[in-house]
């Protein structure tokens, strides 16, 4: 079937090269309305998409959640109305017509990018460039951990990206495109919009790479075709799927295509036509129809499209319906984490707490989730590199590898920005909950992807160790400053920094029940004590903040700190009293984010009214919300340094004397 | 000549071998020392190291700064002793075997990871990885710029780079190798220490790229030599020094080659070889003599190679004082900015008060830029692919193309780390102040080469536009929440938000004169009114915040405000005395660095004792320092939404009445 091949619909014949046209005047007349957006990308990739979608894609409107389904990522983001006018077409009850007229407006579902949550169909947020074919890859590969555990009857599907010029010149598509050609994922098929344009011009201004033999270079299987041609671009996805390697179809395309006078200029790229050209493209496509006005008999096609996939949902639920299996796949792809991980949690707690057990958070973590992965298989676990640092391997997890999906530990390689993207992308596939660890200081390399995360409320747990110069020799380039700032201030996404321990069993046991955002661990290098008086059934970090140890008459000073520097509070209280018998309560604040969500009551009741020190070896940005106009902060002023761990908290003045001495100065 | 090829010093014969033994040996017995390091690196590239260092690298131990010098970047920076060892060898005055022997230590030059500034012969931080390799890209580009304005008589040197498999897995690597493959930078050349070998375990783990396939790709000069066969490696490097292209040379080495039972390990990664291992390795290595011992002969031969550079700088200094451009080349390298800039902002400040331009500050800074582009060959600008939204090119500005190297603009694609990175090492090289601008969110990619600005201490100017909801349809993945308090919390940063189009010109007046530091300009989408009442000769923004709306009598309340909210604020006290008869002072703030740094007196007379109120797009993280306890704040709690800018601003209730609301109830 090429573009001149008809479809039957109704009574009425339409060619794919109608539909395509739906898309484009749909695309154009949506932007041209909200003068806001990007024609250009949606017009010139319409026809592949129609492809794509017509003739491939299985997907179900009236069950837009069904597992198996294949995936649909739209890393180009800014060119949502395509995603917007497929759904629209095919059928998506929540993507009405009305929708696509308030493109980019408040409140509807039809943002200037696309929104994960905004709308069914809309499998992943994408606008920031890389993210979405990244994405992709962590969706490809947990398809293959899905069907290595469930089998090809209840897992069988295709993710499908399109990705631009940007998507491949931001440095996150090398680390992913590494990992894809590494781990074979050949049921990864991204589509590259060749347009050979970018916002500053022709992409000639900014690069020369061959992006085929890069691709090849990294064991990807690469064709080349006119994204015009339907039959070619048809005749390439039937070879990828069939590939044994991930693919790269390349599509040369005309950005803007379609429209007489514009089409092949970036002048297409991110803003509206203008009313003549509208008006001009109506008339070189052959679109007589008004704006948003798409006619029954292409809509009735389009609509069609859409029977493969739900006779296909329908022949997968009753291939569920009779597995054996059956149970079992539901509750991964439900990750509800079994109570038999809170369990073993609790029963961690009880016994550390007793054993009064000094060890680095990072190991302490690494007892967590022995914990937890000897309890529940959803759990999949890596590192950007630093395995035996992050301390994120558990006995009896085994390595992915190309070929054998069975296992639950990707080794990420040095791609931190990459592992975060791929995270995101395992989370919103389903039937996984995703962790991943580097230094918190490399956060930085992961920035985009981890607010992505939070922007998008997915459960992927970051385990950032090595947290502070408590890291000692690397120096200023790996010990975190302002991290916990950037972390803490960003939406949606709890920053967790236990204290020992017993904290930190807590705050995995929170990143687990957290369903609706990521949480950040924030974990020592170096060794700390259980500084927990006895076992609590209760979660004590659940509320952000409590009184670790409290005074014995009224309190003088209130001391406040977070993970490592707990103890120090914890010491420092002591020599208040030893040395000036001064009464000083020391506050442990594993969690800012659920303190804040506490009421005022709890908080004033943890806070208390006597002046306050804090103390936390990072930079006081925030921390004046908890220790007020009056109140003192120990930590860090500038960057680290490199010396033994112990040299450097001397050196920088994080000390019990030092907090000690901020008190006394602030009751005298 | 090859390994076995003796070099004559004094009356002792001495081999490349035993040269590069030196290395392994100060390598290893460092590490041991410290018990801390990464021994591995060193030894497995001390081979490469010594051919490139004794027979090609032109440097002078005792003018360590010469403009015209090769350039060397360690960008596996974990492999720091490698390069100590160099500048030991070499002659660097400040590089004692005393400060060998304190590697790792509090105080000492040889911090974990080359620090720039430490010491003389290190001319980047590296650590972080790929960011090395980025700045020579920087580097290399400088020094073509440089060329193509004074000659080769006076700029005619190399770049070279070590970079491990970690440099080549970031995603970072892939933007500066696709960008100097495109600008042909062929002063560049690259040892790539392939040695299959990460912290994991081998690179088979997580990686499967055909490196020099993917270098090609990019429009490289590939060759591939055993690292240990050093006639080979001289090949290379003449071949590579005669290339029309950026060069990469894979050497394949063994990690901790010399170590007999741990070499091509991973174990010798990152750890100390541990006493046995050292002492066999001595044996193993023909290395008889004790910890940090190299004999003279030794000593004498690679201080002999330090001659050759010597020689190519005193030469260089008689074609410089010979020069008729001799001021001019002296002046770039100085970089200082010219008076004539200051009087063009100041002019322009003068001539837009009159006016009272309303202008978005993205638009003012390119008016800012007119007058400074106008007044200096200094700048040379640039933009991830957003060049007419960041307004970054001004009049008169060419591009930088390949071959061509007099132009000052760069379009450095959709790549905001290798945009950062790359400018770190234009500023690093000398000759240029360089900017460049993308959307203030996407500072998310840019976050690791933006710290390393900061932690060297570079004058980079980012060019931040779009900065809040103000930019409107784009939606939340572009909408910047908690960017503000991520670079204000990161040390040595300014910051600086401007409000109008006078605090723009003040603004970048600022960050020319700030030599010592990376500064950030926030800039609005959005057209912003100007504010200021008159014209002042003072740079009112240089305190960091200053009374742009005084009260007539006693303060009610003081409204604090950063770029486009000033405008809010000031209508809230308009709106507050009009409807409240309550006197509200409205101060603008446009870099909180710059007020932390001003003595408290000032600060207090800026801040008074009535209740505050701070109103900022963004998150509130940070603001506690500056509206006390019972101040208030208005501004975001969340992450954005897809609207016009002005519905944006309802919806989440940044209004002058919200902020008159929030004033009124804090002084009820």
């Amino acid at each position: 079937m090429n573009s001149q091949t008809a479809l039957k619909s109704g009574t009425a014949t339409v060619t794919e090269q109608e539909m395509a046209n739906a898309i484009r005047a749909l695309a154009m007349d949506a932007v041209q309305k909200a003068n806001s957006g990007h024609p250009g990308m949606p017009m010139g990739m319409a026809d592949v998409a129609t492809v794509l979608f017509g003739r491939f894609v299985n997907f179900d409107p009236s069950a837009p959640h069904w597992p198996d389904r294949d995936r649909f990522v739209l890393s180009a983001g800014h060119g949502s109305m395509l995603l917007y006018s497929l759904l629209y077409l095919t059928g998506y009850p929540d993507m009405t017509i009305d929708q696509l007229k308030n493109f980019r407006q408040l409140g509807s579902r039809t943002a200037g990018h696309p929104e994960y949550g905004h709308a069914p169909g809309i499998e992943t947020t994408t606008g920031p460039l890389g993210q979405g074919i990244a994405n992709a890859v962590g969706m490809a590969l947990a398809e293959h951990m899905l069907a290595a555990r469930f089998g090809k009857d209840l897992v069988d599907h295709y993710t499908y990206v399109i990705a631009g010029d940007g998507c491949l010149m931001e440095g996150i598509s090398h680390e992913i495109i590494d990992l894809a050609g590494h781990l074979k994922l050949d049921r990864l098929i991204v589509f590259w919009d060749n347009n050979s344009i970018s916002i500053d011009g022709p992409t000639s201004l900014a690069t020369s790479t061959n992006q085929p033999a890069r691709f090849r270079a990294a064991g990807w299987d690469v064709q080349e075709v006119d994204g015009h041609d339907m039959g070619a671009v048809a005749a390439a996805i039937e070879h990828a799927r069939g590939s044994d390697r991930p693919s790269l179809i390349a599509c040369r395309t005309i950005i803007g295509k379609g429209a007489p006078h514009l089409q092949g200029s970036e002048k297409t790229h991110g803003a509206a036509l203008g009313e003549a050209e509208v008006a001009a493209t109506r008339e070189n496509i052959g679109w007589p129809w008004p704006p948003f006005v798409v006619p029954d008999e292409i809509l009735a096609a389009w609509r069609a499209t859409a029977k493969r996939g739900a006779a296909a949902r329908r022949e997968w639920e009753a291939r569920l319906a009779a597995s054996p299996r059956r149970e079992a796949f539901e509750t991964a792809i439900a990750s509800e984490i079994p109570a038999a991980v809170f369990d073993a949690l609790d029963a961690l707690r009880k016994e550390h707490v007793e054993k009064a057990t000094k060890v680095a958070t990072r190991k302490a973590s690494e007892l967590a989730l022995e914990a937890i992965n000897g309890a529940t298989d959803l759990m999949v676990g890596g590192s950007a590199d630093l395995t035996h640092s992050n301390l994120t391997i558990t006995k009896g997890m085994n390595r992915l590898v190309a070929g054998d999906y069975s296992g639950d530990y990707v080794h990420f390689g040095v791609r931190e920005h990459g592992m975060a993207a791929v995270m995101n992308g395992i989370a919103l596939h389903g039937g996984f909950v995703p962790y991943g660890g580097t230094f918190l200081c490399f956060t930085d390399y992961a920035r985009g992807a981890i607010r992505l995360s939070a922007v998008m409320g997915q459960r992927v747990i970051y385990v950032m160790t090595h947290d502070s110069i408590g890291l000692g020799e690397d120096g200023p380039t790996h010990q975190p400053i302002e991290h916990l700032a950037m972390l803490r201030a960003t939406p949606h996404l709890n920053v967790l920094r236990p204290a020992d321990i017993i904290e930190t069993a807590e705050c995995w046991e929170l990143a687990l029940k957290t369903t609706d955002r990521p949480s950040v661990l924030v974990l020592s290098r170096q060794n700390l004590p259980m500084l927990r008086q006895s076992y609590t059934p209760e979660n004590l970090s659940a509320r952000g903040a409590y009184i670790l140890r409290d005074t014995e008459g009224p309190r003088a000073v209130t001391l406040i700190a977070t993970g490592s520097e707990v103890e120090i509070a914890v010491a420092a209280a002591e020599k208040l009293k030893a040395d000036h018998g001064v009464e000083a309560a020391v506050v442990s604040m594993p969690c800012w984010e659920l303190f804040e969500a506490q009421d005022a009551a709890y908080r004033r009741s943890i806070l208390g009214d006597a002046p306050r020190v804090a103390v936390e070896a990072a930079a006081r940005h925030g921390w004046d919300r908890w220790i007020g106009e009056n109140g003192a902060f120990v930590g860090m002023t500038g960057f680290g340094a490199s010396a033994p761990a112990a040299d450097l908290y001397r050196h920088f003045n994080i000390t019990p004397e030092a907090v000690a001495a901020a008190a006394l100065e602030l009751i005298d």
